[in-house]
């Protein structure tokens, strides 16, 4: 049966109806609202708008957060904080009348890449998205693996550096804090300063240099631009070696808007695993780009809900 | 049904019959040969031992090392060089007259925990071991994690401090360069050279101090020795908190010889854990000691056995 997935993001809320196979059948986006009420409000109606009458056997919705699975509720977000403590499921289920699960972004979206995308001949995924931060996803033994209270798979906050620099979550040396976009933009404007002369040290002395920048410049063959890459991508590696020495999957996906960069980050990243993850482990996983871009979430989503409808898929605790 | 653990040490084999509610009903020791053949001999005389005409459903090896499960086979084990490429299984199966499964000894005495330790309550849970080196294993969701090859888990070699101490894999700052009775050795000998009037001073003087020495010293009250300790336990909470926010455990276990050193280790990784960890799993994790000491090892293997022979866990990639 088709189902409903729901992506609420920090600007954007993408919900769409998807068929068993991964197909979407209609999508429609609005802009995230900033207060209770109305985020309520227009997923009601968006769901409505994408469901249009056919039978759904179900909804996910996918927030960006901490969950707390037990009670369908999101404990912490810090880019969505109106969705923070409200009962979201009770407040939405009868509204849309069709049964509804929670789920962090990142689990929804290694699902997605899991059913659909670069990990559906694998068992065993690592699924990172690097963006302003990172999260992510596991799959073991073809499990999503949520933890006790659905809270699992924190991959960006995890630290590699101890001694390293502050991270948004107020630790040192997180990945998060060594290889998301936001790291990249200030690494770039570090380096700015040591080469004024550089295209990145002009671009640096007219405006803001983010993340995106980086990208941007390295494409053009910027050396610094490019050696910034090149040190987040070693970091990447620092932390999907770690991964890969625990998990030991076949696939490890990296997803999320900094992969714009491509093989300028993954090229470091494989080279650091190759150093630092231990055969068989490091022998048999691949370290790829994710296939669905931003469809992950909505596909994801909607997959976990008529998993979880089914029967295939038990969330919760 | 009853069933056979063997764990197979670097110095010592240990082998027990165990009852399904993990009671050991008899058990033989014998020192590790050092040869292939002698081995397989040694494993095969001390089951038929335990066994001794009762009925038993099947056996499992629990074995330091890396393990390519899909091949029963040890791939590298550092201290037990002559497991390594043994088709074991095959060697094994017909001399002992029952079903034989091969798992890594961290794996092993992580589902012992799991089934009849400080993990029996969970459904998710971490164990760690500190001894020369560090291993561990993976429950989630009330699952093993073997990864694909039955090599995950290898919670010892993940990066806390990238630009870290050497660790014995070749890698820079892995959590066992960082936390093991190797680390602690090493630690305190740089720090006796500091400290030379010290009683770990006067001790580093006479001959090399050891992991074990540093615990005795410090359970003295020698200040060097609890600063060693203290400084071990904030990187084990480093890489417990990675652990903590990627897992989302219950309860995370600790055992080893070197938690011989208790309280004295645990109290700095909790403050670490509790500053790098995020809530709600942060407030959930519970750090223990773990309870079974050095059984851990038979009990998970026999247990993993007896689940293999009867279906309840499928053992294998």
């Amino acid at each position: 049966m088709n189902a409903v997935g729901v992506d609420v993001g920090g600007t954007k809320i993408a919900v769409g109806l998807v068929t068993p196979e991964g197909k979407i059948l209609g999508e429609v986006r609005y802009p995230t609202p900033s207060s209770q009420q109305k985020l309520v409000d227009t997923i009601a109606r968006a769901v409505s708008e994408v469901e249009d009458g056919s039978e759904v056997g179900g909804a996910c919705l996918a927030v960006p957060g901490l969950i707390l699975a037990q009670e369908n509720k999101v404990v912490f977000s810090p880019n969505l904080r109106c969705v923070e403590g409200i009962p979201l499921k009770d407040e939405l289920e009868p509204k849309i009348g069709m049964p509804l699960t929670i789920e962090n972004d990142g689990n929804a979206a290694a699902w997605g890449e899991f059913r659909f995308g670069v990990g559906s001949e694998a068992d065993h995924l690592v699924f990172i998205t690097l963006g302003t931060g990172i999260g992510g996803g596991i799959i073991t033994h073809g499990i999503l693996m949520r933890g006790a209270q659905g809270s699992g798979g924190e991959l960006g906050h995890v630290t590699i550096q101890a001694t390293g620099p502050r991270c948004a979550c107020g630790n040192h040396g997180c990945l998060e804090a060594l290889a998301s976009g936001t790291a990249i933009g200030r690494r770039a404007r570090e380096l700015a300063i040591e080469h004024p002369d550089s295209a990145l040290g002009r671009l640096a002395a007219s405006r803001k240099v983010l993340g995106e920048d980086v990208t941007e410049l390295a494409r053009e063959g910027n050396e610094v631009a490019l050696s910034v890459l090149k040190e987040a991508g070693t970091w990447l590696g620092v932390g999907l070696a770690g991964f890969i020495n625990v998990f030991n999957p076949e696939v490890v996906a990296v997803g999320g808007g900094v992969m714009e960069a491509g093989e300028l980050l993954l090229e470091p990243a494989r080279r650091e695993v190759m150093l630092r993850a231990r055969p068989p482990s490091s022998e048999l996983a691949e370290v790829k780009a994710a296939t669905l871009g931003a469809k992950s979430g909505v596909l994801g989503a909607a997959a976990l809900a008529r998993d979880a409808s089914s029967g295939e898929y038990v969330l919760g605790g």
